[in-house]
């Protein structure tokens, strides 16, 4: 084995990383990566390691390098940011960027400038795309790694397996760390469900469809096991590259127990968007057996209700579902986990070892970027003393279909169980086809406006209409997700909570969503329905 | 002249409103649109009558309405919306929209599913998106009349002209209406620059490049003489579309008088973007003479420092130049005004002549929508005897170039002169070239980041150092324009200021556009420029 390089002190240019991380990831064997710091620089002990340099180890560390502790993060992969942009988020929005961009193909073929892409070329190539993002992966991967180098300073080992000995010793890059506390933030996998069939050539998840020698041939027909986010974005990414998608789902799609606060007329919407399309989508049924001998041929399924049998074909299964924690590379601490394989931490991510955090997915709750980060930071302040709480109970959310689709705070149907005066307002409005509705719209819907074909989305939102104040927000359209973080954020921060009167008094940038206009036209009086 | 149409009390289905506006539109001599209550459902007297039924007289006809008072809104033309509708906001954003895609496509030319739009095709027809909007016009009308009737239960003559008669008494329809109060909201209108020859057969500006009388041949070359929103945005488009475009400005791009706090950074973005996409942009001159007999073939432009001249050939010139409020309709009320012909009013929105208002673009600051909206609003409270004042002073900006530009409170060259510590956080961050960060990145740039194309835009905050307010947010991207009216008011709401720890608080949906986490990875100590 290698015994890797040392960039301690040296200076790697922006440029220079994506190179030498590909470097790294097609020979591993090359050995650890190791940015850390020699005693004349800093020769003291370890506030904190870091097992995992994800999102949550990452962001763990370079809060508490900021607040004058010391840090080492260490990871099995050559670079920063864990499985987001390796295997997860990135390649995601590519396939749903490429979804979004095909669907405006379809739906403009021969129309103004565009091809017809629906009746001549027909489809694109899920292989080309996915082979695009692995060619630039390294990229992506430089920016985290030069980052955390130049501009925060932080000490790191890659392309190393962590070996924790006890709580306060880890063995990297053939080297003893002592540490005052442990940070674990090595994340979740996913696991297969246990059906017959499982182990054939052409099942895939979201991650080993990324490795050319699993899916290695072009797939014409898939059938999706799931109908949670992964099943609806992966699912609308196939159909739309022409590839005829099937969806076998339990509960309805945006029904999975993952999604909380799914609003009826949102999820209507996105179901009958994706059917539009051609997708077929079959709820309350189970997978039986994975067919076929060698290559998977199609999904055995049953009604839950009937138990009645049938098969969906498909040259390409995707799995949309479960992931479970790495905990168990951890058993030496002793930890106590929940059902799941998941680490329980208390309100400031401390475990049942005092001194050992946990963080990211390795802990129960959301899969989300931003409790990943959080939960990271929320280690690091108590490391470094100062006493910090994080729950993570509410949050906005999001999922792509050919659309981005989001929400915070109650659906209608919730909020009408808590609120007797319950106000919406919604574009279409209820009685109007969305043919005839011109409304929502906005920059990526302009054109489907102009030509009437119903496909500009869906604006609601839910208000009490006692206090005013908004209870819940549901969108389906483009260029929203990043509002509403902020949307979600005024509604949990505001003294008092984010009223109708106030989203009226925001100075809207026209054309836009719609909500500070809607509600401008409705405040002067008791709010009413519109 | 037709007596037109009283349709009062009977239901007009949303989808009828399309094909009747279209009707007027084309023959206006069909008379008036008549929604006004018989005395017998309301007697009372108008406490307001709103000429004009733009976003400022339709949403302070809405709200003085939902307050219990009686309106009357009147319009000259057969719909409600004003020109934001007609032939300004939407037309802009069917354009912005085209630029985009186009863009798009040229950047992806025979890249993944993408034909080789640069090197084939090569061209977009101006005149087919322009007759594409011309065509579907009505359906976007209809959406306003169908709500402001049937929802929002307003009265309303449209497709006739007003006659003020005095302060309390107007005509419209061969009728006289009384009313306590009148709300003046006719808007502006473009005025040519004083340049010979602005009059010559393919000169043309917004709104008059949407008569396909003016606008009459497929234009080759395109000159534009202005250096604003308006020039940026429909030169973008132009010069998408395959019409090769030059801007002819005064002041640098972005540094005209209309637009405030352009950072500088960001303004270097934006122009190196148009540049790179073979836009010619000349600043310092001024132009001299629009060219050619009865078409004209091209502007002659002088250097401001060294008074050369020369000349700038096309076939379509382009004036994105300014606009001039219509108050002369209103010499009988002997209203003050200012040297541009704006309508000074008060806080409260009130004329020199007391119970006349005036909102939107006829008083004098920004021509946007919110304030349009909000002032007319602000009228309608007012009139209702809710004293309020409504100043707009600082709000959050965008345009269209191909992306998104978008930013709210001060550059970094403002804050610099105000503070003394003052922290950027950018990406790309200085010292990096733009093809090597594949940062920031969201939907819509996902495939410029893979191809290590340099064109994923621009993000950067500026930051008090010292309190950790944000003092500025700049963004070149996708996806933005929403969240940035919340952004802003959350500087402007929030108690103290909106600071990096609160922005780093925020639960992003990853992937964004970087704000929550950027700020994040810095709060742990002492800002520092990332």
């Amino acid at each position: 084995m290698s015994t890797g390089i040392d960039i301690w002190g040296k200076f790697i240019p922006l440029a220079e990383w994506g190179p030498l991380v590909d470097e790294y990831l097609r020979d591993p064997a090359k050995g650890p990566i190791i940015n850390v710091a020699p005693p004349e620089v800093d020769d003291r002990p370890y506030d904190a390691i870091f097992i995992g340099g994800g999102a949550a180890g990452r962001f763990g560390s370079a809060f508490l390098k900021a607040r004058g502790g010391r840090q080492l993060v260490i990871d099995k992969w050559p670079f920063l940011g864990g499985s987001c942009p390796h295997e997860a988020c990135v390649p995601h929005h590519v396939f749903s960027e490429a979804a979004r961009m095909l669907d405006y193909a379809r739906l403009m073929s021969n129309r103004y400038w565009c091809e017809d892409f629906e009746n001549v070329k027909k489809r694109a190539s899920i292989l080309e795309i996915r082979d695009g993002f692995l060619q630039s992966r390294g990229a992506g991967h430089g920016v985290m790694n030069f980052q955390s180098k130049e501009q925060l300073n932080m000490e790191y080992i890659l392309n190393a397996e962590a070996r924790v000995i006890d709580k306060n010793t880890v063995e990297a890059a053939g080297r003893i760390f002592k540490c005052r506390n442990l940070v674990l933030a090595i994340g979740a996998r996913p696991t297969p469900p246990p059906i017959p069939g499982v182990d054939k050539h052409g099942v895939v998840n979201f991650a080993s469809m990324l490795h050319p020698d699993v899916l290695d041939f072009e797939p014409n027909r898939c059938v999706i096991v799931g109908g949670g986010k992964t099943a609806i974005e992966y699912g609308s990414f196939f159909q739309a590259t022409g590839c005829q998608t099937t969806i076998l789902t339990r509960s309805q799609l945006m029904r999975t127990k993952g999604l909380k606060h799914v609003d009826e007329d949102m999820r209507r919407w996105v179901e009958d968007a994706m059917k539009r399309r051609g997708m077929e989508i079959i709820d309350n049924v189970e997978p039986v057996e994975i067919l076929g001998n060698s290559h998977a041929t199609g999904v055995r399924y049953r009604n839950m209700t009937t138990g009645e049998e049938f098969t969906a074909e498909g040259d390409m299964i995707f799995l949309g579902t479960g992931e479970r924690p790495l905990s168990d590379q951890f058993d030496v601490l002793g930890l106590e986990l929940d059902e799941k394989g998941h680490i329980i931490v208390d309100a400031t991510m401390q475990t049942s070892v005092p001194g050992v955090y946990a963080c990211g997915d390795m802990i129960p709750g959301p899969r989300e970027m931003f409790k990943a980060r959080k939960s990271g930071v929320t280690a690091a302040r108590n490391i470094m003393g100062e006493y910090t709480e994080y729950v993570y109970e509410e949050f906005p959310d999001f999922l792509h279909s050919t659309y981005e689709v989001v929400w915070t705070g109650l659906s209608e149907e919730e909020a009408r169980q808590q609120y007797s005066n319950v106000v919406t307002i919604k574009l279409p409005p209820d009685g109007v086809r969305r043919e005839d509705c011109a409304l929502p719209v906005g920059d990526g819907s302009m054109f489907f406006a102009l030509e009437g074909m119903g496909e500009n989305g869906l604006l609601k939102s839910v208000i009490d209409g006692d206090s005013r104040k908004i209870l819940g927000l549901q969108f389906v359209a483009f260029g929203v997700r990043n509002a509403f973080q902020y949307l979600d954020y005024l509604m949990q921060k505001m003294p008092g909570g984010f009223t109708a009167d106030q989203l009226a008094d925001v100075n809207e940038l026209f054309l836009n969503e719609g909500y500070p206009q809607l509600h401008r036209l409705r405040v002067g009086g008791p709010l009413r329905d519109l």
